[in-house]
């Protein structure tokens, strides 16, 4: 799995003259194995090489395929005869894997917001006069851009979200706490996955004085309410997002004035986006297209991209000059907000293709 | 909060001659302040002054309550004005902090499995010439007696537990699946709690081939089944635990058998517990019942105390020599297990006070 990831690191490494660094940030570990692992689990690269140290229990053959140069060093996990250690035992297996390697000592580029001191101190003693160099974010750029293998498992991802919205809708009725609506929800994704899944995001009355994002509490469904629903369910490490707002019954006059109004932000939205595109411009007209409607601007981002997270490269938002390309994966999601009394966002997912984008997401945002 | 937990870190380090230190380990954190942190989070303690450098969210005033010398620093989160980066925030905020350290320089004591380079560097650059003193581990034993303020989370967790299992033997049904009576237990936490709650472990059919310890996936519930709950709810980061062994419809004369020899080994395990008992023989001791009893051996722990995780001091295994102590938090849990037709939990939780223990879980473990 995931070869084209480790191809293009190869790459981007070469040209920078890079010829060892470890990898630490689990979303790089993730992404350079296509491995759903928790921490810690380290990478370690040498001229093209990569080696993976992570808790046993992955099929040593299955990692990497046939693509030589890589290797897998299982590190015990649970047993009764000794204390629980990973770090200790990743560390010592760093050690030793560290001292096989033929120089260069010298620089070694380093995730220094994830790998630990510990770590650090364990490649060192193996290979004595290393310098750390950053490589902080340096795969970001890359994991923008999706393969096929990943897009696979995002498509499988909002197969579950549409699921998951269809309950949710049905789920809104007078009387029903946020927290009945959210179990509804996520009983309906895990059961039609047949397995745990890792799901967020926002489960929130209108009528609540924060409406605009928040986890669900026993704040209960009264009558003219507005309900938002912003569903993300997580397959394989990789997660969707999307949103919708639902109605008590029939929504009332300014409801559906507000829900229609953010149906033409988010088509205009859309329209705006294509390679070659400017994030932050895109960004600015959709808010103006909100301030010229009469409505105020809401206050979070017009979107951004998803993948190993929920919120990502390509962030649209004010301060982003980077240009939209092919094969990012994106969100959009203009809403308005009466704290208190009504709100409303809805939010699909695109694909970016040579000349526009493909829709990933297909629940159902229509009015009742 | 915590505020003994704040003495008795003060007390230590004072008697170690350690004058400054940086808590990185988020267990820690959250053990120090009583809040329920999400990484990244720092404590910088100098001489009895405790500063948390953590994710803006908390009211400040409310943390150390009156406490004197201990002092919270926000960390901007989310914004749309610049890029997310929490770590480079935390790693300024702690190079100010660490620049009005009044000496001294050299030793700072130091969790180096998780802080990270970038902080080691931050700190050092703060306050050149220091050296890190491994303070790795050095609050688990004071971790493993709990305060009453703990044990209050701790019985609201198996309030919530309780209401579970009753959820959970219910739903245990001929043709329902794992991830069907899962969803039933969650759902019923859930909705008592009237919020998400973290939640564990095993949910798991006797006839799976590995019967005694798996996530729920689509294995359906057949004739004669058994079936594992093993359930830990967490509430504000303090952890349960607790299994029960359910049956489809009458249990057949086998699983009665096996049930009633693990409630002897369960009450025996339990009559061994008081302060001063050695674990490895607590240990040792229930193992031998089993296999007087002609059963294979269980091949996992004995049992294990719980907090801020789900497993930690002390450890009823074979390796360990801890003695258990009043304040103790502590799970039992024997089994019988026949892979791939049928196995039998049954766990509990108690306090272990001046002279023997108090029960804390109260979920219904009897055959039907």
């Amino acid at each position: 799995m995931h070869r084209q990831q480790r191809n293009r690191t190869t790459q981007l490494l070469d040209d920078a003259g890079v010829e060892l660094a470890l990898f630490s940030d689990i979303d790089s570990v993730r992404w350079l194995t296509g491995l759903n692992l928790s921490p810690p689990a380290l990478i370690l690269f040498e001229r093209g090489n990569f080696t993976l140290l992570a808790d046993e229990g992955f099929g040593e053959a299955t990692i990497f395929g046939d693509q030589t140069g890589c290797a897998y060093i299982p590190i015990v996990g649970y047993t009764i005869q000794q204390p629980i250690d990973a770090p200790a035992r990743l560390a010592e297996a760093l050690r030793e894997l560290a001292a096989r390697v033929n120089g260069p000592s010298g620089r070694v580029g380093v995730e220094e917001k994830s790998l630990t001191l510990g770590m650090w101190q364990s490649l060192r003693e193996a290979i004595p006069g290393s310098e750390p160099l950053s490589l902080e974010g340096w795969l970001l750029p890359l994991r923008a851009v999706k393969t096929e293998e990943e897009l696979a498992r995002i498509r499988e991802g909002f197969r579950l979200t549409t699921i998951g919205h269809e309950a949710g809708r049905k789920a809104v009725r007078l009387g029903q706490r946020e927290i009945d609506v959210w179990t509804e929800v996520q009983t309906a994704v895990e059961r039609e996955a047949g397995k745990w899944m890792q799901m967020g995001n926002d489960c929130i009355v209108g009528h609540r004085p924060a409406n605009m994002s928040a986890a669900p509490l026993d704040f209960e469904i009264i009558a003219n309410d507005s309900f938002i629903l912003d569903l993300s369910v997580v397959v394989d490490g990789y997660w969707t997002d999307s949103c919708a707002t639902y109605y008590t019954d029939q929504p009332t006059a300014q409801q559906v004035e507000m829900h229609k109004f953010v149906e033409e932000a988010l088509a205009y939205a859309v329209s705006l986006v294509r390679p070659g595109a400017v994030t932050k411009e895109v960004d600015s007209k959709v808010r103006a297209f909100m301030a010229d409607g009469g409505y105020e601007v809401y206050p979070h981002h017009t979107g951004h991209g998803i993948g190993l997270t929920g919120h990502e490269a390509p962030r649209i938002v004010p301060y982003n000059q980077e240009q939209f390309q092919e094969g990012n994966v994106i969100m959009l999601e203009p809403g308005i907000y009466i704290p208190g009394e009504t709100s409303v966002r809805l939010e699909d997912a695109f694909l970016v293709t040579s000349d526009g984008v493909e829709p990933l997401s297909h629940h159902d945002k229509s009015l009742p």
